[in-house]
């Protein structure tokens, strides 16, 4: 298949290198693997987990979950506070699958309570310092009072505690990955602990790529949903938590223009192809991805005194060097190494892989 | 229709008077309107303009004039630097409809000329002072060599100069949106000067929304091609290029949870919803879109202390003050106003009209 406008490529291969890694440290730690599919939104690659004997797996809204579940999968979590708003889309999701819910206030639990139809379990999501969503872990009471609700309704499965240590992302270290995720293993250990006693199957689910992929400890912990990991990034890379070859994708795309006076170089591949989360470059400048080019017919990354540096809809700025300008001809692709694999997963629907198969994600379905 | 999920909502009537007034001003200033379609991306919304007389439109890849093209637009011009690898496409395109092309360097144009096979017009592209795209006002050598080549070749129409005067987006007032417009006006009217004894018919086009929607000194342009005026967005409205009521989008989202300790507000709703893009706000941070409340019936615009700002995948964090934190309700539904219209359409995909009408976009397509 010929390439002549921004593409997606995947490499399979890394890919089933990195759910295999992730499947055996699973296995290995005696964690229940229940990866995140919000990342690859897509059936095709959903099916490649089933060969590590995946069969529970999280996404992050209510029509992800209908499209999994449409493809075949009966075990899911949707790891988002339920939005009860889709009540109706719940209830008929329940009655076909296992459907596992994420509770963290009172008055969706109490709405639950009252309107679920279906057996479906109950996770309440525990903060245990990013501070988006949850329950802080402390506060005991307030899940005292969730508990006492999900006690007396015999739809509702009270399945556990589940926590995204999401500030890992923002860690300026590995050392500080390690900081937060054991902090968050300590308060995780802490609720089972306590609430152990009245519900002995109580299991405790932890997610965030940067921890799965380097944290060694997971003890008292049940379940690992990680998502990123199937492809990574450069975020993931300049955080240590993958090596560069295990950057699964590649946003290819044409060379439209060149600058000689501004050392610029313009691709066909904007803010519609890649996202505009960003990395600060090493010149203090915002970096959304790296550059790798065809040299005679060998694939050269380019430092990152050579990056795309600025994005409209459709353009792309790519900073170059004086001694790489001549390097970069109009019809050329190049590939960009993206910043953030889900972002522009989501934006571009689609992947072609290295054996020239498209996959399409729930956006082409 | 219910809406239970987060959902682009569509003032038609807003839009309608939107294109009506940019359609007006351009029959007063004697200018063809040639709208840039790339904001609405809609094959239903395009025929909204068709009222107004129009019959010419812009877009910005190739794919988005097949699309419409097969919708029925016949008149279509290509405002990105002409993507050679797409020549096939192109071709295509050209063997059917009128087709413009644009062109900045020599290579580009010495492959056209050898890979056409219809007749095409060609704009040549000029940078006005945006660094983005463009042959340099002055670097009329690069021009002549450009207009050799096309005077050459029977298959190649020159239509004249375009620029996309993009710096006016980044202006600081509304003083720096004249400013950028004027030298643009200057640069562009002495190209015609200079070429109109050899291409008397050449036409000079200018697009960018800020400028076409407050400057009034068109003397000397003959096409005008805004895109984002039928929507507008905050950006717009902080620029003073359009009143608040012109904003034709409202994201539509779930309110999930609520945090008192921090007071924000957590949304079903986030970076695959709405663009990534924010504007400063007066306290010094990111602003991902302001935030209108639905109060006993009536509709409420919060002042900036509440407003969107923090995306992940599918959260989004408002910041709300003390006074306002208890206006929202797990289950509500808030209306986020969006900082950059064209890429929240990219990413929804679909808009529902005020009248519940579903219109969806390329991607639905």
């Amino acid at each position: 298949m010929e390439i002549v406008r921004p593409t997606l490529l995947l490499d399979k291969e890394t890919c089933l290198r990195n759910i295999a890694r992730m499947a055996e440290k699973a296995k290995a730690k005696n964690l229940d693997f229940c990866p995140h599919f919000k990342t690859h939104q897509s059936a095709i690659i959903g099916e490649w987990f089933r060969e590590f004997g995946i069969s529970a797996i999280t996404v992050s809204s209510v029509q992800m979950a209908q499209y999994f579940a449409r493809n075949g999968w009966t075990d899911i979590t949707i790891a988002l506070p339920v939005n009860i708003l889709e009540i109706d889309q719940i209830n008929q999701l329940a009655s076909g699958i296992n459907l596992n819910l994420l509770v963290e206030n009172k008055e969706s639990l109490v709405f639950l309570d009252k309107f679920i139809k279906f057996q479906a379990g109950i996770y309440i999501e525990i903060d245990t310092g990013y501070n988006r969503t949850g329950v802080a872990a402390h506060k005991t009471n307030l899940v005292d009072g969730l508990l006492e609700i999900v006690k007396n309704n015999k739809l509702l499965d009270f399945k556990g505690f589940l926590s995204h240590t999401g500030h890992t992302y923002q860690a300026s270290s590995r050392h500080d990955i390690f900081n937060h995720h054991f902090d968050a293993l300590l308060k995780m250990r802490s609720l089972k602990n306590r609430y152990k006693k009245d519900w002995p199957n109580l299991k405790l689910s932890l997610g965030d790529t940067p921890s799965a992929s380097i944290c060694d400890n997971f003890d008292g912990i049940d379940e690992l949903r990680p998502g990123n990991f199937i492809f990574y990034d450069l975020m993931q890379y300049k955080l240590g938590t993958c090596k560069f070859e295990d950057i699964a994708l590649r946003l290819v795309c044409p060379v439209i223009a060149r600058h000689a006076s501004r050392n610029e170089v313009i691709i066909y591949g904007g803010a519609i192809h890649t996202s505009k989360d960003s990395i600060i470059n090493i010149d203090g400048k915002e970096l959304y991805g790296q550059v790798i080019i065809n040299q005679n017919g060998q694939k050269i990354l380019l430092d990152e005194r050579n990056y795309l540096h600025k994005l409209s809809q459709e353009h792309g700025i790519i900073k170059v060097t004086y001694k790489d300008f001549n390097s970069f001809k109009v019809g050329d692709l190049v590939e960009i190494v993206p910043v953030h694999s889900c972002l522009t997963a989501n934006l571009m629907g689609s992947y072609l892989t290295s054996d020239g198969e498209y996959i399409p994600t729930i956006r082409q379905a």
